[in-house]
This record gives C-alpha cells, structure tokens and sequence, in this order.
C-alpha cells in the first residue's frame, strides 16, 4: 500500500482533491516543493481542487493567502471550502428574518450576503428574538469566548431556529504540536448541553465531496468518480469521506499523521486509504 | 407552519420525494387513499421518488411489494433504497477478494452482484481470511443471532476490511406499538464493541438525497434543489437529511411522529420541517 | 406517586439528602419557606445533608452563602461538595508534584491545599512541563477562556496525568431562563478533543452518595441506606444517582423539572423518583 | 512504573483487590502459578478479594468453579461479583411486583431472590404487562437472540421501569483471539434504540469497589484506601475504578493489555496505573 512516488499515482488519475492543512501547507507556511507539485498538475493537464474545512475566509481570500504563502498562481475557483456549503444551504432554506453568528465579521459577510440581515452573538437581544430565523457557527474567532458562548446557548434554549455548523472540524493545528479549538469544537459543546443536533457542513461529510463533484463536472466535461483521488493528511475526515464518495483515496504524512502511527491508526479506525505517501513532494 | 392539504403544497413543486414507511404504508399494509395521491401526482406531471432506508429487496422487488399491496403502477425506476448506495460503493471500491455479509442470501445476491464472490458470515473460517476483502452489514434477517453477530465481531478484530452498513436504521416498525432491531442496531453493537466507525449509508445522510436528485437529473431534464419537496414522517432521518441537503421538506403524522408530539419533538430535536400535513392524502 | 406534603414523607424517614439549587435556593435567592422546613427536619430529629455538584467554594464559604441568604443555622459540616470528592482523590492519590488548574484562585487554595504547590493554567510553559503531576478542572471562573482552554489542551496532549473534573455539571443556572456553562461543559469539550476520558465527580455518581453516606454514619451512629431519602429537582443527577445508590428518592418541581413536564421526562428518560412534590415547603 | 515483582510491591498492602480474567485465569484455565500467589498472600496475611464484572453465577458457583480449575480454597466469601450489587439494588428499591429478565435461569434464582417472582423475557405477554415492576439484564445466554432481543425493546417501549444491567462489561474473552457479546453490549444496543439510560453496575463504577471496602471493613478491623492494592488487566474498568475510588493501582500484563501495547495505551487513554507488571506470579 506504501507507495514511493505521488506523482506515479496522480498520473492515474485525471482529477486530484488536495486537502489544504497538511498536504499542501503547514504552521510554517507553504510546504516546500508544493509550487512544483502543482505545476506538474497543470502539466500534466490534471484537473485539481483544494478541499477545506474552513469558514474563515472567502475563496477569494484563500487564494491571497496561498499567493502571500508563496503560492501563485492558484485559481480561488479551485478552493472549496465547508463555508460554501453553509452559504448555499441558507440560500436554500432561510428566506427571511436575521441569521445571528457566532465568528469574525468578516466570515459573516462572505456567508450571510444573502440579501438578509446579519446580527452578531453580542449583540443578541435575549428578550426581543422575534426576527432572528436561524444561526450559524463560522469561526473560533470574533467573539468573547467568556460570555458570547453563553448567550449563544441561552439563545437557542428560546428560539428554535435552524442551526448551522460552517466547519465541523473540533480543532486546528496552530504549530507543531499545538491546535486550537475550532468552531466545530464549540457547537459540540453547545449541542451537548442542548442535547440538540445541529447542522454540519465539511469532511468526511460527502456533501463536501458531492459539492466539489459538480464544481468539476460543471464545464461541459464529464468525469467519473473512478477517475478522481483524494488527497489528505486525516484518516477521519479526508479518508473516510473520500472513501465513503466513492473515490480512491492517499493518505499522506506530512501533517496530522506520522509515518510511525500510520498503520496503528489504520488498524485500529478501520479507515484504509487505497495509497499511503510521504507527501505530494516526491 | 401546519397545512390543511398536501395537495395544495405539492402543486408548487416540480418533484416530490417519499418516504415510504409511515408515509405510503404502515403495518397494516398500503394507507388507505394512497394510490390516489400518486394517481393525482402523475396527472399534474409531478416527477416522484421512494427513498427508504431498505437493503433487504432490490428495486424490482419492492415493486413488486407494492403491487401486491396494492400499488399497481410503481416503476421499480421510481425506487430509490440505501442499498443501491452500498451497491454502488462497492462496485466502486472493492475490485478483488470475497465480501463477507450479515443477511439474507436474497439480499446478498442483488447487492453483491459485482462479479466478486460473497460469503455469508455463517460460512467464515476464521482460521482462513486472506481473500476477504470487505465486509457488509445487509439485513437484520438470515442469520443466527446467537452465533454470527460473535464471528461477525471476531472476523473484525482478526482483519482490518472496510465495513459498510447498508441501511443505517436502528429499528423498524413490525406493528402499531413494536419495533424489531434492524442491521443499523447491530451495526451499532459491533462498532461500540470494536470502538470502530463503519461506512453507513441511507437517510438522514445527504448521499442518499444527492443520489435521489442525480437520478431525476440524469434524463436530460434539470431540476433545482428548490423545485423538490421531501415529505418523511421521521424528523430525524427524513426531514434532517433533506433539509440539510438544501430541500424543502415536509412531515407527515401518519407514521411515527403523532399529532400531539409533533411540536414538541420539532422543539427538542430542533429539526425543522417547512411544513406539516397529516397525511399525504389530503 | 405524586404526593400532596414534604413533610408526611420526611416523617418516614431518619435522614435526608437535600440537593442544594433548585431545593433550597433558586436564581432569586432563598426559596421563602426553606428556614421553616430546616427546622421542622431539626425538631423532628431527621438528619440532612446538602449534596451539590460544586467546586467553587469550600463547605465554611458554603455555610457563609446560605447565612448571607437568609438560612442562618447551617452547619458547614451539614455540606457535602463534589470538590471534597476531588480533594479526596488528591491526597490519596497525588503525593509530589505541581498540580495545575483550570479556576479561580480561591478554588485551587481550598481543593489543592494538600502540600502540593499549584499552578494556574495562564502560568504554565508548555516548554516545561517536568514537575506538574496532575490537571483539576475546578471552576468555570477565573481564566480567560479565549486563551486558556487551548492551553488546557495543549498541556494535556504534551503530558499523560490523571485529569480530575471537579464539579460534572455540564452547566449551570444563572437566572429563569438562562444558564452559564459549567466546569463539567469544558471539561467535555477538552474530552471531546484529546478523546480521552478524565475523573469526574459530583452526582449522579454513587461515590458522591457514598461519601455522604460515609460522613452520617461517621459519629457512632448507624444508618441503613432504607432510611434515607435523596430530595432533588433533577432526574439526571439526583433522582438516577439517588436510586442506583439505593436510596429512596423525592422529586421536587421548584427548580429544573416543571410540573408540565415531570411525567414525559420520567417516561423518556426512565427514571423513576419514588416521590413527586411541589416543593420541600409544604 | 514498570516492577519487577508482584510480591515486593503486595508486601506494602493490607489488601488486595485482583480482578479474576487475565489475573487469575484465561481462557485456558488457571493461570499457572496462582494457587502459589494465593497461598503466598495467606502467609502474609494479606487480605484479599476477587472483584469481577459477572452475573452468571453466584459466589458459591463461582468459588466451585476456581476448585475444579485447581484453585482450591478459595472462601466464597473472597468473591464479589457486579451481579451482587444488582441484588443488593433490587432488595433495596423493588418491593412489590415480578421482575422481567434476560439471562439464565440459574442467573435469576440467586440475584432475584428477594420474594418477588420473576418472568423470563420469552414469557412476556406485552398486552398484559400491568404486574411487571423491573427489569433486569441479567447474562448473554438463556435465552433466543433471534426474538427476544425484540420483546426487551417493546416491553420497555410500552411501559417505563427501573431497568438493571448486572453485568456492564460489552464482551468477554472466549479463546486468545476471540470474544462474545455479554450482558452489557446486548444492554446498550437497547440503550441506544430506547433513546434511555439504564443502571449499570459493575467496575469501572466506584460503586463495585466501595462494596468491596465495606466488605473488607465489617468485621471489626478497619482499613484504610491507602492500604489497598487493585490489581487488574484492563485499563478501563480496574484501573479506572481503581484510580477513581482511591486506590493505588497495578496494571499485569497476563490478559487484555499486553506489554507492547502498555505505554501507548496508557497514554492516549490517559488512565495511568501506579505500577505495572508482567502478572501476579513474580
């Protein structure tokens, strides 16, 4: 299953999903020898699509973070991240009233510009809910962790609204060793002591694979799943998703797993990636 | 929120998506008038589905089923179950070795159908398992549960295969007041054992829906999300799973969600139906 | 099951637990009544004990709330926390070492006052973890949660010792409506990112039942376990930890569990107080 | 941590605690070597009591089987199973009615007799339930998998108990490789379908271990936690419970926990026993 050359593989295939933490960049920056991968990508005419967890930010301003990190060239349509999800299912289903939020402003104008008002955890009203029609957990960012998290409950034990959660991930890695809580963690806790579930947008859910599926397929070419690889770092997330879609799967260890765990951890999830690799480097 | 009529709701909908138990049958057998609401959706030219969690008939079969009860004019097209999504994943992801299941050899033969060999888990030798290569939980019928559930468990510890559950329901009715253990339960009793996660597939996962809205799509005509209408009596698989999946969607008292419950259970769970009828008979 | 007066059932009985919120005190104050109902127990020759998941403050700052109050007479040895439960842990089992906290200052002084130094969160050098034995999660105060639950996190996912939860609750009343989260809540929410099981005390575990048990029975005199009744306003913690202990239990509706609601949630939730009053007032 | 010897570590106890599979015996039978361990905690006057998660038998049972395995003077006395801390319960808060179970009959005669008759789950008559008081999980065999799994499920569905799980353990060793579904794998399945908590005993629960001190205290001497052993195999319940009651605790690597899986399992459990060591034998 130990494979010695990525690019061995990826020529197998006509289409790439890359996760983004991890495979292509890490707490230091950009991957050295990502830039490369990726031209020999577009070499090779291989059609690819970055897949992230994430609400922070537009794709737009993913993309300027990838050209800042040293990155150039990377097209913010080829970025799709769990926020887009979010942003099109309340495009879908909430027509009316405020969507209250939990995250920076920033993360709420990019997801909320539906055309409908959006009111920040603070400055929810307790006693004049009326209007409020749903709320969304963006982002671990934002907000005052000592009081908002509280409101955020309090409000929810009032109103039953839909609730949205635009990263499920439960942390992110901020350095070598360390993460940090993400939004994904905060609404567990929130739905813990709800005893509520809400509504999760992100990997392994194959929503996010279903949403990258037609991205590709939206052109005029048609590809088949068997003609696609997904690229991560996590057995939990980007494996099990990959694999649960339908797709082939690589495990890569240049991020959350290490090659000295990678079998135990396979073992013992029951979660099998088709191919396992250092990284998208070699 | 609460509506006199489905039919007036239907009208504004260009495809109808069903549940099946609770919502055209019961324990009884077809619901009385049934016939009639599908009669009437054919007339108005209201494209429709089945999508039920049910891996123990094929398509053709369920048809069948109910044109015996009643239901003369069922396309077996028209059918949707989550063990076609398992059938699919299969065909996809597993090329070569055995697949071992847990079910009738009935189900074993539709779903299995993919040139590779299967085994029931009756047949294991658990001395001798190199050429498994995947394992499914099919039907809650066709085995022992005295033995095979323990094999089941100790095939799983000795060899690390995926795993596909291929009707994620826990129970399922058998009479007015009871309930039977379906695959999904003993999915369940396995993963706590082995503290494993399987692949599962049906509602309330948007796969299902996804694969529902591919297959309307697929004849040359486009619907939208927007233009579908979900109609389940069960909030937390039929009316979670579609409004995640970006639809409209509406619950029926007619199975296991009761009148005086319903607004309760809606503020409990917070799911959130678009609109509530008694019946589909309306 | 339901009865008309506290006081024909306390008759019954040589002793009686009293949950503390909800029983005794609501989110005004004193429940008015509660000083003639202590005494009435004191005439009668019943003795009590307050049991209350709390960690906050020690049995003497206990006795010192309740004067402050209104209800003047309480011993503070008639108070048993689940703080006290932590500390015995503590002494038993943590013999050298720093032990670090999550709490307010005043917490850490009276739980970890064992010899053993201590060290706020916000003071730990994750580059420098050699000398700290143990974690207490002691209070939902005294930190900054934007900051010190993902040092929590870290330290936790740098160094393995035994974490102690010290109150389980996962939240807390504040006011009517509204509440706060709780020690037990972050705690969870850490659990949920390390995946990994801490120490908790405090109700519904029988050790909490226990120590009360232990400290009745401490001064010559014999109880047996069918003498005594637990009162509380909450089926999750008082009424199930009561009843696996061995007690009789009462159910009270002046706090958590309203009288509207009191036989739906015994039915789903399936435990069943021997007693249901209004209150401890009549 | 690691110890070279059971012997000088046993030497600084008064008591001690040993869980029976993978202490003192396995699949094959007596561990070899035990009877001499035991005779030598005899010479030693150290106290000491078998503490196991089992409802199968009674302690005279029990005792009769260690004598047949060659472990002859056992007293029964020196057993305490989980099964009677179900008995206990049930004298205590069942007064008056029959009492449902699924197990053996041999299983239901020593812990249900209280007075109370008792029914065999496959004698149930779900229209006729009015004098059933309890119900009572009680062992994985007598009984037929195949139905009566489905009669617990609706008698609980139709009418609310107190419910008991005598045995909390999910399976159990059968040969080096495999293991069976017991009691409290078959409980949690219909846990999990009820959407209900039952009452569990058995270690890792405090409860199991307090027995055993008040066991160890009735007869005039008086020990204190300090002095007290637990010797287990498993890190999830002995040593657990162990830890969370008190006690210093050592971990043997003669069954679950073997040597090259201790330190990470301990680590990413975070369960940290005092000592460990190869068995009770050296």
């Amino acid at each position: 299953m130990r494979t010695p050359s990525f690019r061995e593989i990826a020529k197998n295939f006509k289409v790439i999903f890359l996760d983004s933490y991890g495979v292509l960049k890490n707490h230091k920056g950009l991957i050295e020898g990502v830039p490369e991968t990726i031209a020999f990508l577009r070499e090779e005419g291989i059609t690819f699509r970055v897949l992230t967890n994430d609400a922070s930010r537009s794709q737009h301003q993913q993309a300027v973070v990838f050209d800042q990190l040293g990155l150039k060239d990377l097209d913010e349509e080829e970025i799709i991240t769990s926020g887009m999800l979010a942003k099109q299912f309340l495009q879908h289903k909430i027509k009316e009233g405020k969507i209250a939020y939990l995250g920076t402003e920033n993360s709420a104008e990019y997801i909320l510009q539906s055309g409908l008002e959006h009111i920040a955890v603070r400055n929810i009203d307790l006693n004049n809910l009326d209007d409020i029609s749903a709320f969304v957990f963006l982002d671990d960012e934002g907000f005052d962790w000592n009081t908002d998290i509280d409101t955020t409950v309090n409000f929810l034990r009032r109103k039953t609204v839909p609730v949205i959660v635009a990263n499920s991930d439960k942390y992110y890695p901020v350095s070598k060793n360390d993460v940090s809580v993400a939004t994904g963690g905060i609404a567990k806790l929130c739905e813990s002591m709800l005893n509520k579930k809400f509504i999760h947008f992100g990997k392994p859910d194959t929503q996010m694979f279903n949403y990258a599926f037609e991205h590709i397929n939206q052109n005029g070419q048609i590809f088949d799943k068997e003609e696609i690889l997904m690229v991560g770092d996590t057995l939990s997330t980007d494996i099990l998703g990959g694999n649960k879609f339908g797709l082939k799967t690589m495990l890569v260890l240049s991020g959350n797993t290490r090659a000295e765990n990678a079998d135990l951890w396979i073992n013992s999830s029951g979660i099998i990636p088709d191919y396992i690799c250092d990284s998208i480097l070699g």
